[in-house]
């Protein structure tokens, strides 16, 4: 492990691994999520019960490996939220990753350490997992890149369950042609989509953000809109959007409690506050409003697919705000905050869409991402735009 | 679409594209079963209902692109049973494919076509998908090799879900080079895990199977057997296995009503008749009996994988008959032979880990296959292991 000033590692559980003698990435650095299994350690899912009640892994993540094998030093497994379930980053177990990009504030989950990492130098690459916004929101709140790739597309196995709609891999960097490198090893060589030529800007996606994010995203808009053909505003009110977020988050807690619930039932393992209720909750969806919720993501889903032809991305706000400052109440990070992103971050999830969180604007001194929401399979297309910008 | 006296492609929606000028597959024929979207033309799920109410895809599993980009020619897309619920390949709307290794019998299912068109020539690769067996139970039946790999290494964009816990994208070759081959594609190049070096025989497993079937599985042993450094026999009775198998049939069941339910109480389409009664029981698994059963089977993968590691294969028949007759009833396929072929498939599902069926053995004629059960990641080993038998 090296030195962490920013308590982005697990102390406890710490893992490093040299890459190969040659590869693309020889001389990088990177650094995993403690949700990928590593063979013959354990991994903690962000809770020392979690830790404790599970042997040691006995396959290494194929992601890891891969990044091992193209020359990689993996340095350090990171500090997750609690087995995933929140976007701030504040683990009251292992300790909450410092924000290099803003001090004071929140670094954003749950892929919190690995964002930080990347953020502070301690490493190129972090590997990280999005459900719900657990990569684009620490990206956006620590000021670099973060992709969640398109539903499917990259390698899970090894890596811990949460919910199996929407889980993803994602990665990140400080530097776009290095995101972009990582993602052709992550996501196989299949051949590039269509390159994006259009962007769609919806003014109604951007009013959910806070009036000074607001104002630096828009003024950041022209920096990508300089390497694309044309850039179309569209009428969409979006009135829907929190109508969609409710069904995300009720189709996200049926799965995380099917998923987890045993365990939690088993070993009644302490939790945060924010989110110990979010546990709580999520063991009430019944069969019928999970049923009610995934019939009306099928039609989502179908909206926003053919929304996004091949070429087309969405620009929208990686988040609503700036990272909260550290000791924000909880009913606020974790309920008010979380309900204004989700209504943002719900659209990939719902979707099986990738999202791309550039750290092009600063709000207050602090950072805000600026998003690319592509179609099915745009990933390279998005990783290529964000290279050029 | 070729000539295709077996029925095995769909022939109301019909699809083909040339692959890459050039790569290491060009000259190679594939087929895809009817759950692989390709941009610009709608997939069936085995059900004319599904391909009435759903409009065409936008985007092309990756997949299918990356064959395609590898130079091998998409030749059709293949009978698939209703919605995947089946092992049979008896698909009452769409025909049942002819299974060429085993005249007057089904082919297997769900990835019925694929196999049939692999068997007869028709292709040289096919792509599968497999919950429950759906790739290895056609691969045994049609004399062919076919793999599951371990889940989530494959990409599975572009798939239409079935069963989030245990869906995974499989292939059939008749050539077991050309089917590592497109592993290698497939799995993306990770570094090959270790050579498989000892066969564990269990005795108790392949007392599941029939007499028959059963001495020429045993027989074919010594083929594989010559080439690793040992074969150990195992006592365990596997007396768990018929609870195992209820177990994983309860979560997959659940998980099935939950992606599907929705759209089948919406349309009320038409079944055959086991699969109409299987989906009618999927809707009346309680969270209760899903929550403990998901709680049973993290135990048992644990018990799996530390049964399995890098090194070890577990041999075992693929399926425990070779094919039934066509006509024979639904009673006994959907039923009888169902469960008992479930006890022997649903290890992988239940680990998550790597099968491949290789086509050693003939009973009566027709072909069983003898599996390969690998730990988690060991999918290439299997793959090589395979290509030197």
């Amino acid at each position: 492990m090296p030195a962490d000033p920013l308590g982005a590692f697990c102390r406890d559980n710490p893992v490093s691994l040299p890459g190969a003698p040659a590869g693309p990435l020889k001389g990088r650095r990177f650094a995993v999520k403690d949700v990928f299994e590593i063979a013959g350690t354990p991994t903690g899912f962000g809770h020392p019960a979690w830790l404790r009640t599970h042997a040691p892994a006995t396959a290494t993540a194929s992601t890891v490996a891969r990044l091992l094998a193209a020359g990689a030093d993996l340095v350090g497994r990171t500090i997750s939220d609690e087995l995933c379930y929140s976007l701030s980053g504040e683990n009251v177990h292992f300790g909450t990753p410092r924000n290099p990009a803003a001090p004071g504030r929140i670094p954003g989950g749950s892929s919190a350490g690995s964002a930080a990492a990347v953020a502070g130098g301690l490493a190129d690459i972090a590997l990280g997992t999005d459900c719900g916004g657990s990569v684009r929101v620490p990206a956006s709140y620590c000021g670099i890149y973060g992709i969640r790739p398109t539903h499917g597309r990259v390698a899970t196995d090894g890596v811990l369950p949460f919910t199996e709609s929407f889980d993803v891999v994602g990665w990140f960097a400080r530097d776009p042609a290095l995101l972009a490198q990582t993602g052709a090893l992550l996501l196989g060589g299949t051949p590039a989509p269509a390159p994006i030529r259009r962007l769609l800007l919806a003014p109604a996606l951007f009013a959910r953000a806070e009036a000074t994010a607001r104002a630096a995203l828009l003024a950041a808009v022209p920096r990508v809109a300089a390497h694309v053909a044309e850039v179309v505003e569209i009428a969409d009110d979006f009135a829907v959007l929190d109508a969609w977020r409710v069904t995300f988050q009720t189709v996200q807690a049926a799965e995380i409690w099917a998923t987890l619930g045993p365990w939690i039932a088993a070993e009644q393992p302490e939790f945060g506050p924010g989110i110990k209720d979010r546990f709580a909750a999520a063991a009430t969806v019944t069969p019928q409003a999970e049923a009610a919720a995934r019939a009306r993501m099928a039609e989502i889903r179908a909206t926003l697919r053919a929304m996004l032809p091949p070429g087309d991305a969405l620009l929208l706000p990686s988040a609503p705000r700036i990272a909260p400052l550290c000791g924000t109440p909880a009913s606020e990070v974790e309920v008010a905050y979380r309900n204004a992103a989700m209504a943002l971050l719900c659209l990939a999830g719902l979707g099986g869409l990738p999202q791309l969180s550039l750290p092009l604007a600063e709000a207050e001194g602090c950072p805000v991402g600026l998003s690319l929401l592509g179609g099915a399979g745009a990933d390279e297309a998005l990783l290529a735009l964000a290279a050029r910008v």
